[in-house]
């Protein structure tokens, strides 16, 4: 990593992911974080999600037995904290959009941790611009797809919404979506973007080869397992359902990911930050085994 | 309502449920909280469980997906709390019966949000006095078959007890129960009132018609998905088994409600609330729909 | 109040605090929360802060054997929560101000509940507007000087330069600040607003009769006895100097105050709530006295 | 201890206070439980208290520097937690008052830890029939006058009048109480049974010799140093404090005391406890020392 | 249980778990606690577990009705908190040793708390040496079978790798690892150790009679129903897995067992702790109904 | 700093602290962490504390009001967290010498953050041998003169014991202890090493030039405005106390520091490790002020 390149969009002031190293220069992915919450509408604190994430990995064990693969064996770095201003949404979405464009120059697949969903559209819009066919796969509790919330067309609660402005409807995948209004509900019945459960790895099957944007709103899970969110929803997935998720597609072209909405206030056991740190070595595995 | 009403028997001054109205003129439902936990033996706090309730309402949405009902098409008024004096349960259930029997004068369909499982003995009554055909399913960690504990006859580890005195043994159905003594487990052996999960669903069934008052002791659930409770009792049943039981329940005539035992004081993280206010948002729309 | 008015500025779906009523029809002082904290740059969670005020209130006496008042001989309202647009600071600001304008439109002593405090600078451009001659007096651990903050004039770090903006310079006293950089501190000694927290009474005195809107920036206790604040300072005040400051005020014309910065997540003893509740008694009481 | 003693009416199964000894025999002190708070009002869970006290007394020196006193030096009973029922407070009351004259039988002096306030009044009539001239001093942020409280007689709002029942006005010290309602105050002020902060050791040392019954509701220190308490109020004292009294009164004829109010679930940090535990060491040399 | 028994071993001045006796005489299983944690490298706290259990073990009833056994028809122990010294690991493993075998010698099967994982294989030696063909079934998440840990051979991440110096490679059972070392895995996979949840009945069942030793790292449990433990790792188990468990070994000659990782601090809802005790009343139930 | 350097001693995966580099060169103060809490006797988790500290850094300024000093006008470098062992104490206190070795041969003034107290005279025996005059002042509850503790030499409870192997008697200072055994009140008294606070100025004064090792053990703060440690002793001092020896110590010789026993899981409100951050931002321009 050129020194210009880090002192300009990234603080580098915060600790890093397990395994992974600052400098960028061979590596394959590279993470960084988004520390934003402005538009969080009932209980803040996403904003403390990554360096949660960074501080429990420690924890972790650098091999999965479940891909067969350990981390050991990838270069990838932790390029620190974006510069972002507080109050609202769109500049931190156009700061998200031109670092994820500088992450992609550098020949690195971009892996974001949230914050709240908002920006995951800024990711999104320069991943797409990379890779037009690109398949954006939602892990959500939420539809996301408001139009906007309390005033915000870039609210967490418009991120599908957004998102849409940048993809074609039909290269949306909302995964066993438990929440959300009629209106909402009616569409993604009526688009077919809503994949039950059961179907979620069929579904993906035919897809090996296109390039995939995985975002990975953590109140997916069940609040059981993953009670630091600011809007948790009950009835939703344990760990077992995206481990086999992810075990399909780690024999896909996963071009990107993000981890978003995870709150560490609100979980002060500090499951929910060891849950979604697993998840990023997933990721990370996953987005490097291709 | 008529002011008088509104302030012989309940506290005005807290917040209401997302969606309720104050005044009862228009509703079909009726709901109101009994911040009442004298009897507690282990950790209290279900006095706070109503306030939370409310509180946390406020994050979820109005439409149901699974029953593909909103509370936007239901008048529904949130009374307030129970005015109720602190020590000893009698005067607290008989206040209990009282404004049962005020709820149901004023047409509505009545849901208590507790406090402890104590008060359900007061509302039953109320309700057993105009349906004596009336079906009560509880939703239980504990069989609440005590005759008496710690001194006290009015125990909540003594509830369906207390409703035996105004309900037949057979017009008491026990889900799943399990946890008791061993004179508990005999009872409920013998009695047949004991209903495996498996069973739920075509137990109920046949009495579609017929007057039902659900009871959800809140420990019902596993510990996991609701921590905030005062006797949790590992191994209970995640969000899909109540998922399950409310879709047959909104076929049902479904008369009356309660929701007690959340403690949320024990549960930082919130998400037992999030749990309780579901609950309430799905029995709503139950006790709407028919 | 009329419905109307309600209805368009304030949601009413909450609690009340302890002694108040809705109407304002024949009240003298206005209470309304402003649960805003988008441009919170360390820990958010100041927009719980009017509801956990008003939770606690109940466990307060209604008599302040200090100042021989009660609030019982007191009529005041609680409007309610003002309705407000997350993310940007600016259109809440404007909302502050209009709703400001509203309550003391209705002959009301306005009394707001934050919520960060970039808030205040639009109250005080409304009592500002109708007392020219206002003195504002800062409890506040941090200058709040700054001209900008991550990018956002409206920053709750730059809340008193944003009020500098309607009132000179010389109708500010800013009370034994203890943060700030050393740019703030210069402008701090260079215009004589800092006030020793020993010379507060008797700077006051010679004010008695002056219009005087007191802004009350919880941080300016000590951690000690408020823990629950987003950027807490050691070296802080003990409710005895707040006690202080209120008898005298309590002799003065004072016309509008607010308290802001309660984050009530912070503190899971609750005791910052139970401070907050009680400097909120101290106000009404004072605000109502003169 | 006779073995009868000890099962009619403690349980034994819990933890010991550090340096004592279960068998009364040869001891000069006998600390017992009452897990009772039933009557509270606002944030209940002073049932844990004995519990907590006892729990974290292993982090404390046997030997306090400002008496130059050493527990190891005194022979002193834990007897256990008094076994009561839950619910309403007459009977609890009545237990504490025969549980008191069983310690005292055994030659010991009592010290009691709560659970709320009410408890004291049974205490107090059993001392009180062995000392017609007992002094009861009293630490307390509330005055605890009022003649019965949400419909209880026996409520904690209620502790020093019912005590009053049993012992003259004039044998009644209250020090320093700084809540209540207007009329408590108007009694306490009438009475001249208020005592200011400052007076406290010179109202006392004219009464060395006579006996002493202190009864320390923990909710008079500041809620800074003991957060963890049902009713916090801002104003308080700190361990100074205590420490100037406590060195006076190890020069009295203390006969008896208690400890009440501490309710740890509140206070996370657990500092609460500590104080408490440190409270009762005081005490308990003290009432050794004499 | 002879005076000199339990003073030059165990401090007895703790809480015992519900149902037991101090005394030894007469009984068939003795629990005791070892409040040591050492080694742990991530989140420490384990030393408050054996407390923690009993505390809460209060709120459990003493009937099984899963396995229809009473703990009122058990005659056990509590023996209290084995004395060890802090820091080093060597001399805690040691002196669990001679513990075990001071139980054993008093004809007891030892029921150990932990603590971290370390201890185990002290506890190991010690009833390995009295049945030399002993099996050991571990439940955990993590294999445990590095050679060293942080520079020591005693860390709780070797605790089996110490096991297997007392007993030979397939007299041990790992049942359902989910978290190692590359190399820990293909050890697992080689030696045939490694058993999978679906198996593991039909791996006991040939078993019977045998004496068995069960080691329950309650980390094995997933995180959501148990959050209290140092090294949480996503993907465990459910209560039901362990009930299956417990259904089989209760036919087994189950001699001893040991239940650690609980760390229950890092859980305040206490939900970890309530199971843990359950556990450990199934194995009280088990071990005796042999 | 060479790589070596770094690479041999320290981890630096981990946080900074706000202002501060990685890079040694040109820097006057080298700041270093010992996450070591391995003979805790009580309460565990002082390993968490030099990561706490950096965390909250961000939210100070990094101007100082009393002091009229900048850190942005300071170079110093944060040198990461030493590498260490679990366990036994001896090996990390050798690991602390030979890095503050390290660090005072790169020419750097020492600031070492604990981690437990042990770890102290580690780096008084690397600062003494360079300094044979060095005068070492402790900030602490407690007087740390055992011999040895729970079977453990290096305990924390031997802290001052240690460091007198190094030191002579009446190089000594120990400010205002208040807790200790008879034994250790005997010495402090006799040695004439106990200072008072109202001495403490005083004390020091004419030590003007004079080498001096200030150690901070944490818990010499009240438990009011510091919680969240191991042992809090309830008694202690505030900010004022600590700012009045800091303008003193700001015009001496400091030449080394540590700030020890800081055990953040311990203070939910995060209040604790503010006030460790801006103690240490006191020594750091302390230490660059000379």
């Amino acid at each position: 990593m050129s020194a210009s390149f880090s002192h300009e969009l990234f603080e580098t002031d915060g600790a890093i992911y397990m395994g992974s190293q600052r400098d960028p220069a061979g590596c394959r992915v590279g993470l960084f974080g988004v520390p934003y919450d402005g538009t969080t509408s009932f209980r803040p604190g996403t904003r403390f999600g990554p360096a949660a994430i960074r501080e429990v990995s420690s924890g972790l064990e650098s091999y999965c037995p479940q891909l067969d693969l350990d981390l050991e064996d990838l270069a990838f770095a932790d390029l620190g904290a974006l510069d972002i201003p507080f109050g609202a949404p769109e500049p931190v979405v156009m700061a998200v959009q031109r670092a994820t464009e500088a992450v992609l120059a550098l020949g690195l697949k971009p892996l974001m941790l949230g914050g709240e969903h908002s920006i995951s559209s800024g990711a999104v819009a320069a991943v797409a611009a990379q890779h037009p066919d690109l398949v954006l796969v939602q892990l959500d509790a939420h539809a996301d797809l408001r139009h906007e919330w309390l005033g915000a067309k870039h609210s967490h609660a418009c991120a599908m919404r957004r998102c849409l402005e940048v993809l074609p409807s039909q290269q949306l995948l909302q995964i066993a979506i438990r929440s959300g209004t009629r209106e909402e509900f009616s569409e993604l019945r009526a688009t077919g973007r809503l994949v039950a459960i059961e179907q979620l790895v069929q579904t993906l099957q035919p897809l090996r080869g296109k390039p995939i944007y995985l975002t990975v709103d953590l109140d997916w899970f069940d609040p059981a397992v993953l009670p630091g969110t600011g809007t948790p929803e009950p009835g939703g997935f344990m760990w077992n359902h995206f481990a086999e998720l992810i075990t399909e597609l780690s024999q896909h072209n996963l071009v990107a990911a993000d981890v978003v909405e995870l709150a560490p206030m609100l979980d002060p056991s500090g499951v929910s930050s060891v849950l979604a740190a697993k998840v990023v070595r997933s990721l990370l595995l996953s987005l490097g085994n291709y």
